[in-house]
């Protein structure tokens, strides 16, 4: 209709920029972030070292690329400022940070360890992918609108990580000092046991101990595991309301 | 009443294909599907390899009983080539697929190997089972609702495995190279992880190892128990619109 | 009001058989259930071995007060038969059945093994306090509505764990023939991950059975913790129409 | 507008008292509660020795800050009593006991064991920070509405513990009488197992332990993670009602 013809206008006029907009683009920027991972995961692999070559060609052809797709994206953003500066504007920024160790003295200079955190930048290249992600939107709105509660269950998880190393710590710091010996020692026991994890190289021996973890643990796995609950609840809210919007709509119409 | 009667005259009509609809006929290939798992599930047992030639003889009764079943259903499906296309189709011809080892020459030529995975594929079996659930087709038609939820959470979960195995991989690749040297193993640690299973095999022993995955877990194991709740929710507000329909028909009659 | 007098007639006229709608009577029941059950841990206790014969006076005197209760609960029942067959009948009971060792013929002709059968029967008195639990009926209730589903989602858990164990039983029977040599073996592993218990005595070590673990784990795990949530939903929803016919109540009258 | 001019009188009149409602007062309160926690973390290391008595300096500040705040909170008070009997008004006074161990004789008389008990009660001015939390109040009364719920599946999980410990313990006790020998042992992993933590400290071997794990597991796990969703839901919920409420309210005005 006239919505589809004014793109299409739009397009005509905007020549080079409206691209970011075109699907053949965007497909082919996803299947970058994707070839882009892969290889990030293969390169590890002490089997494949002798195809290190080709990894460095395929590294510098996604920072080329992904370099082209952030002129794009500036180039066609209305407000090329407020592109700059928003959450994928600095996702795409980030993607290509690498790219900063050809600059002399930035990659040399400080030696190796800069140059290995930047090229381990490369790794938040995948958040470019959340772009793509149609229902995305809505669940961060459904986020925003349970964010006072999801504060709250945070701030009391923290407490709840706290107490409960502080507690620990008390019960077990004699009986096993090397695990329990002091309160940041406990902290990662509290993280295990109230994520339900359990690896099992930490847990009470002592009788007290026991008890107490008994209590933590059926208080403490109920508290941490509210907030998936909430945005479950929230999520599903979300599509009711739309859908009774979409009803009313067509009923008026 | 009127529809009743129509399908009491469809069966005399349609004689043998109208015999897919009979609760007996039914029931028998309930029974069948469960005595075909047990006997796949005994048969590994190596105290029962005595009876051996009996599980023999069970296996290929389940196969002829089976491919009559789906001789049956092809032939009382109104559209046939839909059925045979359908899930339920495919599900049949699978669980007949075994008897392919039959044809000279497709069981003997490729070796041992074809003939042990087209003899495993008989586990999925089960799947005959799930025409008879009857609340699936409302699950599956709330899983509909929410699937456009479901896909971004599975990304979403897909890229946290990714960042969590890459980020440990940072953190532990020199202090236990054997289970963190390369980021398709910690993928392993990942995975254990997030779903909160810790067997316990693997886990950080580096103090950035420690924080990095209290972070991960707190958000990671929020993020992977959110699809659950969502399906949930939608499950039990399907069942309540039903019933308002079904009050609401009641009123209105 | 009218209401509490008819309460108070009754309980003048029917004499003994009121006792069982006492306050007092009940929460003397209740105390006698906790007395009990902590008995019957504490008798375990090998330091508490020299107090054998006041666990003994103990666990006669619970049986005899246990006795008159059921036979006043019967008395005043209005209809008898139907107490008897009751869940609580039955789990009052049971709660009696020890006292069966003292028939002659009984407790000693098959010797020690059904006395001690009989005597570990005394833990399911536990189950005579859900009577005094005010929610449990709106829970069962609750129960009820989502039958259809929780059947669906108990049948699709236990093909989850066939599948599971189908599954792992091919990936790592070579490997771990201890532990994944049959299939009833590789059950253990099953329900060990797909409750992300992960006690870690045992995991899969082969690449493939851990990229079998991979899918089954984040699939399989999702499906088991749906029934939780599905109840939780019920149950807050049941609340909230409860809610609105009071108001609805009130609003009338 | 009308209520504001108030407060700022109230602030005038009320002096000293009306400090307790001044944003800069509760910042540095909060800023003095997360500095209380992170200090009593940091003195537990022993790394930090050599700082003791910078720690002890600030402990002693946080004590006397804490002693104005609590003296502050009773002054401004409209009702002295209720405040000092509140929660948290008894929570401000726990903050502040350790003071106790100045009174001479009551630290010193019965030994170093009650002043490190008094000393250990720091960790409790954690509590201090719910007040600042906006979104406890609506949680609390979330929890009130469904505490009839709560509190029926808080006695169903402890019936189930009792349960699944002391079925353990038939099963087990004769294979591994060091963690199944009695009930209260067998407690332990029917705490561990139920809360999916599963150390793997304790685990069955025998067939009938395993098979009996199996059916609590399912059971006993989708149980305890009831209330999670029930709270869950209740917060969403009423956030709903807050929500249609403000659109009543502004659709009436």
């Amino acid at each position: 209709m006239n919505n589809s013809l004014n793109t299409e206008q739009n397009n005509n006029k905007q020549g080079l920029s409206g691209i970011v907009e075109n699907t053949i683009f965007n497909v082919i920027i996803q299947l970058l972030i994707l070839a882009s991972a892969i290889a990030f995961v293969l390169e590890t692999e002490p089997e494949l070292e002798e195809y290190k070559f080709y990894f460095l060609i395929a590294d510098w052809s996604f920072l080329i690329l992904f370099t082209i797709e952030y002129v794009l994206r500036i180039y066609s953003a209305p407000d090329k400022k407020a592109f700059i500066f928003s959450f994928f504007g600095l996702v795409d920024l980030i993607a290509i940070l690498p790219s900063l160790v050809l600059i002399p003295g930035l990659g040399h200079l400080p030696g190796f360890h800069v140059l290995r955190i930047l090229r381990f930048l490369r790794v938040f290249r995948i958040f470019k992918a959340t772009r793509f992600i149609l229902a995305v939107d809505r669940m961060i709105e459904a986020l925003g609108e349970v964010k006072r509660e999801l504060l709250a269950l945070v701030i009391l998880s923290t407490m709840m990580v706290y107490l409960s190393a502080c507690g620990i710590y008390y019960f077990e710091k004699v009986a096993q000092p090397e695990h329990f010996g002091t309160i940041p020692k406990s902290m990662w026991w509290a993280i295990v046991s109230l994520t339900t994890i359990g690896y099992g190289d930490v847990y009470p021996v002592t009788p007290g101990g026991k008890v107490f973890t008994a209590f933590v643990a059926l208080i403490g796995v109920g508290l941490i595991a509210i907030p998936s609950g909430l945005l479950a609840s929230v999520l599903t809210e979300a599509r009711v309301e739309e859908r009774l919007e979409e009803e009313h709509e067509n009923r008026d119409s």
